[in-house]
């Protein structure tokens, strides 16, 4: 049994981290925190009434390696790498879902995040956790850098056509739409339910935080230069992301040419599934599961591919792909409390 | 043309009010504050932009007694009767949105608002400002208490019965549903899109001080002490309150007998609407409007009547309502602006 | 292995059947249809794509016993009683999910659903599958005849007081709310997105047919003739149901005593969960689960009790209730699947 | 005062014209029929009751000329041009909501609507009533066809920079998303509460029929063919619709420039409204208004422009419009009973 420690136990992602980890049948989360307060944790999160006798602890590195085996790290950006290497020395894994460790330059953590980077020694060492591109790394992992909602979505939508082929890619625009669990449960004017209900906008227009993130493992991909156009919008909705994608193509490839590198592409991956022709993905299909659904439709000059990837921010997006991570780094099986 | 102040236009209700006004034809609101911030009124509230020039100003009752004739408080309870008795003291006419004026009895208001009443002195002059139980002291009036949401659809949905028939009544009990508005616009976590949206609750079971409101000017129309027994609960909607009211009758009523005691009740009033038989009020059929709506259905043994009162709580539950009071204290069209 | 059926798998309840039957350890379905159309499961319910191979048949008794051993029927009523005759002549265990086995009175049940009864034999053999009341029954149960929601959350709710102390209680109202699931897949037009969004109503008012469920089993407990006075609301959400019940008492009970009845009543229960006092039971805690949530709140004269009771009406209120007692009836563990 | 006609009363958009003809102080609606049902309309619609006496009305075109000087037509394509023929006949003013003449070339409203259109003879007497565009038009127009929706907010959104900057535009990417109140009152299993709330979908991918729409105008205006990439989505609200525009421009155009040819444009608009440099326009701006919200952002290469277009799909998409067009065919004040 792997003890499992989660660190911000009080927002949304850590939340469904322990909500996934207590249907799990081989780890037990022995271990949450969160903002330092103390209390039952069934206080903080009325649902898990009668089925958990955790209480939260200050945080301290010594209690929380005292107690685990791995840690999960459902914090802000900025707070993750004050507490990651003390976590690493003693030995433990960690699986960061802040942005703390998912950028490899420096440089442009600290101009999209504003703020210096504090633990630059580490970011080499990280491993980017998204399965479907980097599993054998992540099998090896020690400290894993779980990805935002928005690459999720972006990078699953475009791998395939990316990595086969980038030359015939001309400009690729992502235009996304998160619910509100995405901005976490930070208590803002801006995510009131009178702000948020019937309402719809798009905010951080083309500087939204999650873009180089994008652009990085794109450009990894493509082996080259890679730059999107993001633009991100907040639904009047809890969970879920929808990113509708417009690749410019050069018009060599056949919608049956797309398709089949995209289902060649996914083939044993369980978690990414490829609509049928016709078929949209929903935001509904996949809310609660750790699915990432894909329907493709390209126009009669074969020039523009929409790509609309959907995933539920709060699992694919975060604590699903965490715990998916967190059963590779455990030679669990990967679907284990996730199916 | 009067002019009009409204002190409190961040808040849903001095919003709404302020809303109407620009409709008013013979009305202008010259002056407006909020929280004694400075700044263009359309960059508080960007749906007005284009349609207002005006400034929010740091509060002053010279100011406001010099720019306006009437003034709107739309101010959280305690914070009205620190301002009123300055401003009628200048000979200018006040309705308060607040609850401050409207229990006679300050004792009542200290137990259930847990604040001392400041200005006692004032209490004994304001009038209640629920026209279709008191229009006529409404023309005459200087200070008025305009009356809470709750109160407004539980005394509309009871009033033609106790009026008429208060011995037949054994009990009543009022089970309230509102959507967020009614909370105002507070900065606080239960009100989050992610705590509302999907979710019901009650709250401040029994406890809710909208009830001695509701006790007081039913015992009056009642001419005995009523006591009701009163639950608010928290609906996923932006607008809109609709009270379940069960009264306990001694069964000497017949369905037609109530049926033509609210019919004659209510036969002059534009803003209540008798639903015909059969059919159910909703909160969608008055979203923006002044209007009441009520139902009524009793059971076969005519012991138990269910009444189903339903208002905009913004609208008939505060500024509607306000602007109403407005009216027929300037001698003006009760329903200018309104319809 | 079990070898389980789902007749009625278009429907909300069917679906959810499905969905926990994914995860049982010891059962696996092998046979749905619905509406007599053909078709891949995944289609119907595109969240199941990729895990589910299941194709829906044409309804027949013989291909469903040759292939299950047990079978939910979630079928609206009147559909039930057509062919549970022939699935227990051929000695199959039946989970019914309609109306069509739970009221004992075949005239109560011709009175409040309009439809002969074509089935009075089966009746009288039938389990009232509530396990917190009649879980020794259950386990020898062949016929099953699954609670509607609102009567779950109202039975449960109140049975600790019935069962104990029928003749402290003078009177019982029950204000129920319900998402839109409660009224099934229907398509018509007041369960549009168009009606239904930013409105609340009530409907069916002191006519709804699960009162006479509600009478019943409260009679029962109570050795004495009960009526309750019942009315259903629409609340804008998906899935959940809250009822806020209003006891007149006597007076002779305190807070502490009633506390210490519903606690000593559901001390053992796993899936019925008595909030601390000062708490009231949400509706977004229990969504998902199988969980009962109960509030209590007393009057400060003892003679007034208000008891909040939550269910998700899709799971406590149909589904997870059919699974709970699919376990109990298997002798699996009571909440395997529902933890 | 001027009589007007509204036939599809029962429709969303029919519903509206009516409403804001309630309040105009030239017009009165005096003959209104829908899907040739008889019935009060205070039946049809609730939210009326008290304030209208009008009667639903078989469709006769005698009596709706008998009774109207100007009618509105708010009926699906197709129905439109079986009625209008008779209508313009007998010498009446027609404001036509559907698209049965909006598309000046018979042969792509038969591609994209398909079905063959059956007046084409009046197609090149009607004008396109979006004012901003063709004001002096629309004064002597009787046989109107007001805009689409979507291409409403496409058409002002593009419209500056098309008709000043057509060569420096090298494609147009319409990413909209509409409430569900943009797909009408039909009752179908997609627009279910079930379906609708918390989801969110793209659908008709490329294929939407408004795009011709939005190319024959934006064509007229740059004077050259245009086609732009257009897919819409639904949108969990009931009104309102939000367009982000990526146009990628060849870089030879500032952000001062841009703005400024957007301000110049709609300078003399009461109903475009550019949002301050920084500022995003949001749903909720709109709702309920005849406004177009719309905000700019440049890329730093001044390779791609963010347009976010925003306006109500019922009001300045549908009805709001209609009733301006109406306005200004009859030489009232173009806002009247608009603001």
């Amino acid at each position: 049994m792997v003890r499992a420690g989660i660190v911000g136990i009080s927002g949304y992602s850590g939340k469904v981290v322990f909500e996934l980890l207590l249907k799990h049948s081989q780890a037990r989360v022995t271990y949450v925190c969160a903002n330092n307060t103390e209390g039952r944790l069934d206080q903080i999160w009325p649902q898990f009434k009668g089925r958990t006798d955790l209480v939260c602890a200050k945080f301290s590195v010594d209690k929380a390696c005292e107690l685990c085996d791995i840690i999960f790290l459902a914090l802000p950006h900025t707070e993750s790498m004050r507490v990651v290497p003390a976590l690493l020395k003693k030995g433990k894994k960690v699986i960061d879902l802040s942005a703390d460790y998912r950028l490899e330059d420096q440089k442009v953590y600290e101009k999209w995040y504003g703020h210096t980077h504090e633990d630059s020694k580490n970011l080499e060492n990280s491993v980017y956790g998204l399965p479907e591109l980097y599993r054998e790394k992540i099998k090896k992992a020690t400290l894993l850098a779980n990805p935002g909602c928005y690459p999720t979505a972006a990078i699953l939508g475009l791998a395939p056509l990316v990595a086969t082929n980038h030359k015939a890619i001309q400009s690729m625009i992502i235009d996304a739409k998160s619910g509100v669990s995405g901005a976490g449960k930070k208590v803002v004017a801006e995510l009131l339910f009178g702000q948020v209900d019937e309402n719809f906008k798009a905010y951080k227009v083309l500087k939204h935080q999650h873009t180089p993130e994008i652009n990085q493992y794109l450009s990894r991909l493509g082996e080259r230069q890679v730059e999107v156009t993001f633009v991100a919008h907040l639904l009047p909705i809890f969970q879920g992301i929808l990113e509708t994608i417009y690749v410019q193509l050069n018009g060599s490839l056949s919608f049956e040419d797309i398709t089949k590198i995209y289902q060649k592409f996914y083939k044993t991956e369980t978690f990414v599934r490829m609509m049928d022709s016709g078929v949209q993905p929903e935001v509904k299909n996949v809310a609660g599961t750790n699915f990432c659904d894909i329907g493709l439709v390209l126009s009669e000059d074969k020039k523009t591919l929409v790509i609309v990837s959907v995933i539920d921010n709060l699992v694919k997006g975060a604590a699903g792909q965490a715990v998916q991570n967190f059963n590779i780094m455990n030679g669990f099986k990967e679907t284990e409390s996730l199916l």
